[in-house]
């Protein structure tokens, strides 16, 4: 396992800095960017810090020692350790979890270092919700507060506390994805009071990439702000890839439990059963996996509505068990034994994600019968999970044109009981094959403004082949784009800082900050053209005569600095 | 003059078909692209052919022959030539392009060929606002008729006829921007009813690029699909650089002729003065300029409300107004000139973009009091521009977040009296320098489907440094998908069939023409992989075992091809 310098470096100008809890032992991680002075006139002022959001754990952080080898601190543990609902097993309950790690071919892919897994003591309800119903602010749920403040105090006029997070997890508005079996993840929270976040997949196909370049790339995807994780491996060695990725992951993880069982019959969609899936449910519960997303929503009934499509079913968990009811003219078997899926996930804290077999695959498909049918039952199954005290997430389209969009939000809250909606764009036209990042962006920005939680990025090879790190580099970067523009568009009383630190920047000429303030430091840097950052006061854009900003200041009698 | 081949190509499995009017003796082009056959249970069915907009002229028809020394063919002069209400000068009107052509100096950068200016003929009034006025459906408006349609005979339930057309243009609500000094450019037209278009900026600054670049950069932007092309150079030989453009540009060409009169007194705004200014009309009227923008909306009085924003005046017209009348204690002389601005304009046919040199330039200072005092005056120039039947456009902004763009959208319908908006984007959010096509391209989008009626794009250098070619596709590609993003939600009747095509296509795998009907298909082939085009059901992205399209296709009994 090579370990590139790239994913490890601090960021420019910037500091990890580690906020305490109030209520319990907790150090919440942040950046810390330090701004240079404005001298204006004469006069030095300083622009002391500003804090961001930081999704990219102890890499970042240079007294961090980093052994992907070893897997990242599992900081979480001493949390776990202190609770009296869990339990370790001594060994791993998933027959396929105790194959793997006996077969001795597998060594050379294996991840050395093993830890047995928590679940749930007999009898206890141990997920965050059931805690929150219970009353209880748990260590995550106070974490998320001062995640979001970006301060331990709530901010002022912010409506964010350590109690306000408890009532949203409590009613299923936010989910907190936990698995005690990821305790190297940084709690985060997903509803649509909090910041919109983005979720990243990654995960090799049966023709490309292997263990280590997935690795790569998931460290990748945080050091970039990706919030979640999923992995979407189908190729070989799943289950290996997955132990890597997780134990050296600092966001939470997600997968799609199906993808793996369908390998486990060589790809024949018929020869998937309940049994065969639960054992993947529990292997994957076991290694960590802090959310699985279950298509459990299509039925029999929605299929020859999908048959009237132009582009009939384009998710693949979807066009998987459609292949099986057809095969087996029996109802769709996640379906049937929903309450067994959630009987075990809430052993584990594992939050479901309820899949959108039937997301629209074409403006053409928005908003139809097949699509809306499926939503109806997706919200039957919150019920369900909901007593389970299982955390849920709903997933939504895929394509819809604008116009569209709207409708989308609404009948998702009505219809699902404002379980946090978890979207994958939605791409707002069809016709730019190689840009989806951006026809996506646009349908994303505007769902998340209208309450999406967590937006699901779009890479620019979308529809054409796998990302790599450049791609999952610009999808990032469209999606923390388009969560951002929400975030100011919803009002977060953490969203408009960084605007205004970055703006005055700009008008004042401070580069370096400027740089340091935005996404993606190295693009700007690159742009600007690195021989020109010291103190010139205008771009290569306009040139100085025609430099409206100078011109601006000298019209306000202010000095610029050259 | 070298010319590079990479903007003549034709594009890919397309010809360029010209279609004829029904009123006028015009040809109207477009691309047709041919589709391959669906082959499915052994039965093979003709996709036929698409049609699509294209503003490239004819550098994409293998027929014509491209010099640029020469400049393109003058197509619309027979039809001028027809009309008895203009005249063809003997000599130029301007002092300053007189005292060009007359300086020896200058012979290498000179556009050799040299075209006397059309005028209207004294007491005629030319524009297309006054011939729609008087009941007239002139060439040029049948011609966008059909454009718009993509087809001679009005669309099944479209209401776009050339009648339409007239009444639009007639009431100030569209803009057809059709100098008679630049009879290369296909006529388009601007208008909330119409097909959303895109501006792109190119130009040099003193401190870079040269006219062949220019030139280069204005066929390729074309060839991308910008509808209109802004020259903002502001380094030396201005004058030059643009006759090149304008004799080479199969699109209306828009300036902003205050940075030219700026280079003239050297850069010092406070020597700016109404002659220099006027004579610089006049000169860039009789090279062809189809639309000036022109910053006569910001006054004295909104000096100091600028003053009090986090990033002033980021228009650099604005900026140059600003300090002219902080100098002189003066009004803008542009506004207290603003009829004679009028009357010059009506005998050229030119439109004038009324400029908004108050747009925000940071989210904190959207909508703000400066803005819309601003806007207020721009409505009031909009009346004196009519009675003068000089066609307007509305400049807009800017930075803005989403939940405060349509009521941008609102104010300027109210206080301009519906005249078209031509939008900077907006921008929303300041954070990502380096990818401001993206967060503009969001704003661009929603804002279109609101009502505005062209998009001036965004690159991704904006903030930072000069376009390049490719930033200038990159550009072009965000603002084609806003635009047409919009198109779809507003429900123009051209705009769904190039989706229901391309979706059609890629349900059927049939690649290459999901490339060909791509808005960049060099790009969508080259990430799909050159090596895979012939009949791979399937790409990298999923593999062959997780493609749902090709599952969903066995669901519904297809067979799909290998």
């Amino acid at each position: 396992m090579k370990q590139s310098k790239e994913i490890c470096n601090p960021y420019n100008a910037s500091k990890k800095i580690y906020l305490e809890g109030k209520i319990h032992d907790i150090k919440v991680g942040m950046r810390e960017v330090t701004l240079t002075d404005t001298v204006e006139n004469g006069i030095r002022r300083s622009n002391g810090t500003t804090r961001l959001y930081d999704t990219s754990g102890v890499y970042t952080d240079p007294d961090a020692k980093i052994d992907l080898k070893q897997g990242l601190p599992r900081f979480r543990e001493a949390w776990l350790n202190k609770r009296e609902d869990l339990v370790r097993l001594t060994d791993f309950t998933s027959v396929y979890s105790k194959s793997r790690l006996n077969d001795p071919e597998l060594e050379p892919f294996r991840f050395k270092v093993k830890h047995l897994p928590f679940k749930a003591k007999q009898g206890c309800r141990i997920t965050q919700m059931a805690l929150a119903k219970a009353g209880i602010i748990t260590p995550e749920m106070e974490y998320v507060a001062i995640r979001e403040n970006l301060s331990t105090d709530t901010k002022e006029g912010s409506y964010i506390t350590p109690e306000f997070v408890r009532q949203e997890v409590a009613a299923g508005r936010a989910v907190i994805p936990a698995n005690p079996n990821h305790p190297e993840a940084e709690p985060m929270i997903i509803g649509n009071k909090f910041l919109v976040k983005i979720n990243t997949n990654i995960g090799n196909s049966a023709l490309s990439s292997d263990i280590e370049q997935e690795v790569e790339k998931s460290v990748w995807s945080s050091r970039w702000g990706g919030d979640t994780l999923m992995d979407l491996s189908t190729g070989k060695h799943i289950h290996e890839t997955r132990e890597w990725i997780i134990r050296n992951c600092p966001v939470p993880m997600g997968s799609v439990p199906i993808y793996q069982a369908l390998e486990k019959v060589d790809g024949k969609a018929e020869e998937l059963s309940w049994e065969i899936f639960k054992d993947t449910l529990i292997e994957q519960c076991e290694q960590g996996v802090d959310y699985f997303t279950i298509h459990a929503g299509l039925l029999q009934k929605h299929i020859p509505l999908a048959a009237k499509r132009l582009t009939g079913i384009v998710s693949r968990g979807g066009s998987i068990m459609a292949k099986w009811m057809t095969a087996h003219k029996q109802e769709n078997f996640l379906y049937t034994h929903f309450d067994q899926i959630c009987e075990i996930l809430a052993q584990y804290d594992v939050a479901v994600s309820i899949g959108d077999g039937l997301r629209p695959g074409s403006i053409f498909d928005a908003n139809d019968q097949a699509q809306f049918g499926e939503l109806e039952t997706m919200g039957e199954l919150t019920e369900t999970a909901w007593k389970n005290d299982v955390q849920v997430l709903i997933e939504g389209p895929g394509h819809v044109p604008m116009n569209k969009i709207k409708e989308n939000m609404e009948k998702q809250m009505e219809l699902c009981h404002n379980a946090p909606f978890y979207t994958l764009g939605p791409i707002t036209t069809d016709i730019a094959p190689g840009y989806d990042h951006i026809t996506s962006a646009i349908g994303a920005a505007m769902i998340g403004w209208y309450g999406t939680a967590m937006l699901c990025y779009v890479t620019p090879k979308e529809h054409l082949a796998l990302p790599n790190k450049e791609d999952v580099r610009n999808g990032i970067m469209a999606y923390k784009i388009a969560a951002h523009a929400a975030d100011l568009a919803k009002g977060h009383p953490s969203a408009m800082e960084r605007d205004i630190a970055l703006s005055k920047a700009r008008f004042e000429f401070r580069w370096l900050d400027q740089f340091n303030l935005s996404l993606d430091p190295e693009r700007a840097r690159e742009y600007y053209g690195a021989e020109k950052i010291h103190g010139t006061p205008f771009c290569t854009m306009c040139g100085p005569n025609f430099c409206a900003m100078r011109i601006s200041r000298e019209v306000s009698g202010l000095e610029t600095m050259e």
